[in-house]
């Protein structure tokens, strides 16, 4: 029997490897009703859920009208309360500069029930598949996220700028010289290691490792494209040891609906 | 036929829910050899690993003596020069505060592969499955980490206490009072919302919301035990709407060895 209202379940869908999903995550899109997904989610991901299930991209490739977020949280409170169990499933973690906290509003407002599913953000596993610690014994002992997004103002580039020893910039490629030069405006050194991981965990991923003073240009040079993470700070210095390993086990692109097996590609 | 050399795989765990952990770590966890792992990692987790398979545990209870970095270290290299794929099962993610970098540094200069595999850390998924976004549109728009374990000095917390709008402290029990006093010497007001979340995504999960003045006494009033993080800042507000999630999912006590199934209890 269908019960009268559905729950949303915001599920961080991880950087781009479908393997970095959760278990939960996976259990929860095998058994959805509506799946409600951003336009970077790998279609592994999506297939895991039933072949009835009814699936929804609100993402916007560049160019095309964006679903409003006003638009996305009334469709998972229609869509709750019409009796379906609705995964949200967004990119990285859904608290961590994805709106999430937007969606679980809007949904507790209506009065449906939201559970959060936390997930593998990339401001954390792109430096990590890098072979770049965010955190690092007698290296670095404190970590600052920003975006370089147009809704972030270089206010706020400048006020976390020197405060944290490992600084990491989602979003990157967008603005990467103005980034740059806004760090160094506001206090890191142009000569400090600075690195530019596009695509981390999947099959485009992409390293370039420089100084902040070089970044924009070695990463064009070496015609890096979106979606990228910047990582500024010594801890940069340990890629040169440590070998990035996505460049030794690719994601696969089929996840097992059962997702007991992983079929490599 | 066994290979000569095996392959040090660095998982992260999760923040404790066992379904955190990834697909990715569970599919690897599957086919261990020896997985060596800290104390708080889930029973369910560890027993996804072959029965046939070597279990370590390095982690270190109150009052006993400590497994030194080095000797973890060694230990890792030791058993992937003998043949063994290793699992090292580390809370969170292996890359933040987890001291996964001088693992990776020393498998690599000894010539043994690394692969890194990040995992949900505790500092993302304990506020979000308390119900607070680490960023949220015209509340916050940077993030900034840090610990209150001795390693980490008065400085290091004085430094970023004011630099980003949400800031989480990890480990932050061990001395709550003095943390949360630092931080407002630092600048931060004492009438900031704060919360203090305990055993995040298990059974024995504990929010405790008041303000950056408040905190210390009302988490000591409430009993709370560690582990605890700590987040400051105006997105706590959130809290209020935002329902926690684990209080209707607790964690599972087994995950199928499958992993196709999982046993919720």
């Amino acid at each position: 029997m269908k019960r009268a209202i559905g729950t949303v379940y915001l599920v961080g869908a991880g950087p781009g490897d479908p393997r970095l999903l959760t278990l939960r995550g996976a259990e929860l899109l095998q058994r959805a009703d509506v799946v409600v997904h951003d336009r970077l989610v790998a279609d592994a991901l999506l297939d895991l859920a039933p072949p009835r299930a009814t699936r929804v991209d609100v993402g916007k490739a560049p160019g095309e009208v964006p679903v409003s977020q006003d638009e996305i949280s009334a469709l998972l409170v229609e869509h709750a309360r019409g009796g379906s169990d609705v995964v949200r499933l967004k990119g990285g973690d859904p608290f961590v500069f994805g709106r999430g906290g937007e969606e679980a509003l809007a949904c507790a407002r209506a009065g449906v029930p939201v559970e959060v599913v936390p997930g593998v953000t990339s401001a954390v596993a792109a430096p990590g598949v890098a072979g770049i610690p965010l955190t690092h014994r007698g290296v670095a002992s404190t970590v600052a996220f920003v975006t370089a997004s147009v809704a972030t103002g270089p206010a706020d580039l400048s006020r976390v700028a020197t405060a944290a020893d490992t600084l990491v910039v989602l979003m990157a490629m967008r603005r990467l010289g103005d980034v740059c030069a806004a760090l160094v405006a506001a206090g890191r050194s142009p000569g400090e290691p600075a690195a530019l991981i596009s695509s981390a965990t999947t099959f485009e991923q992409h390293r370039v490792v420089a100084t902040l003073g070089s970044l924009a240009d070695d990463a064009e040079a070496a015609g890096v494209e979106p979606p990228a993470t910047l990582v500024v700070g010594a801890v940069v210095n340990l890629a040169a040891t440590i070998v990035p390993s996505a460049e030794r086990t690719p994601a696969p692109e089929v996840v097992d609906p059962g997702y007991g097996t992983l079929h490599l590609v």
